[in-house]
């Protein structure tokens, strides 16, 4: 997606090994018409699949899945990573290994709100190690629905989360590939 | 607004003292056109007013303040309440006491995306004790910004969270006001 591309290029900022800053636009601050490419951008990506609900999880996936569900004209699912007096005592679980702060957290979707007869898209800021999409897969799997796909905005293929996937034969669309950060510069694939 | 109120009334649950249930379409999972309709309802509410950002506190408002921003035409920003190395070291911070945890935290917003320039519309989907509302106008404050206004899906004008607000001349618009919740039943203003 060349204008996600152009905008990663502009704005985005190399911090540190292998840190793409992108809260100008996507995960802090909102470009909102952007956003709107973006979810078209999925949709076109996944417009010969049949989709009932688009699951995320809490934090940085939520305005990405919330736009594009728009345009996919289904319901989305955020999983939650604390557990509240929000949240259903009845949930499906799913694990996510976080190296930066080297432990595992659980996120968790009431069994209110996905059942066998989902078809479930997986969408998410950024596909890195992989692991919150694993996690995810986990929820869809423990409520016996099928994982249609995961969409992801920005693709570090320098991780090994998207190799991880693909592996597991799950269909993976990513808008932009980086390839490379060398030295503060953006290599798309 | 009639659409949200039928809403509540239909799927929403009154679980216990004070708490109102709204994750099948507000929180948890997300009712997408509901989101637009209300998002439409804030930009009739403050259709008057020069608006240049919406803010917002990750979680819950986060999709409606994306959805809503795309009647307003302007960006979202979102107080992120963890430090992680995805947020800048420069922040506007406010604090947030939490009666459920009995315990103060603080929400934080890049430096780089509030300015004395903006004239910001604060966005959630509660207001009950009012305290997200006041830590988010801190950060606005802080920036030298206007507060334009609060907006919020729910208020429970039986907690103290609106009179607090408009004690302190703050604009509240509330699109669904619940006067009381007595034995399940669900009072509007």
């Amino acid at each position: 997606m060349q204008l996600l591309k152009d905008m990663i290029l502009e704005v985005g900022r190399v911090e540190g090994e292998g840190v793409l800053k992108v809260d100008s636009f996507l995960n802090h601050q909102l470009d909102i018409a952007l956003l709107n490419e973006i979810g078209k951008a999925f949709k076109e990506a996944f417009k010969d699949a049949d989709i009932t609900k688009i699951l995320t999880a809490e934090v940085s996936g939520i305005a990405i899945a919330a736009i594009a569900a728009q345009y996919f004209k289904v319901p989305v699912v955020f999983a939650k990573k604390t557990q509240s007096k929000n949240l259903d005592s009845e949930t499906f679980e799913g694990e996510v290994y976080s190296y930066t702060k080297a432990q595992t957290y659980k996120i968790r979707v009431s069994k209110r709100y996905l059942s066998s007869e989902d078809k479930v898209l997986v969408l998410d800021d950024f596909l890195a190690n992989g692991q919150a999409a694993l996690g995810l897969k986990q929820i869809v799997d423990a409520a016996g629905a099928e994982l249609v796909g995961v969409g992801v905005v920005i693709e570090k293929a320098f991780q090994e989360g998207g190799s991880l996937l693909r592996k597991d034969n799950i269909r993976v669309e990513a808008l932009a590939i980086i390839e490379a950060m060398e030295e503060g510069k953006i290599i798309f694939k």
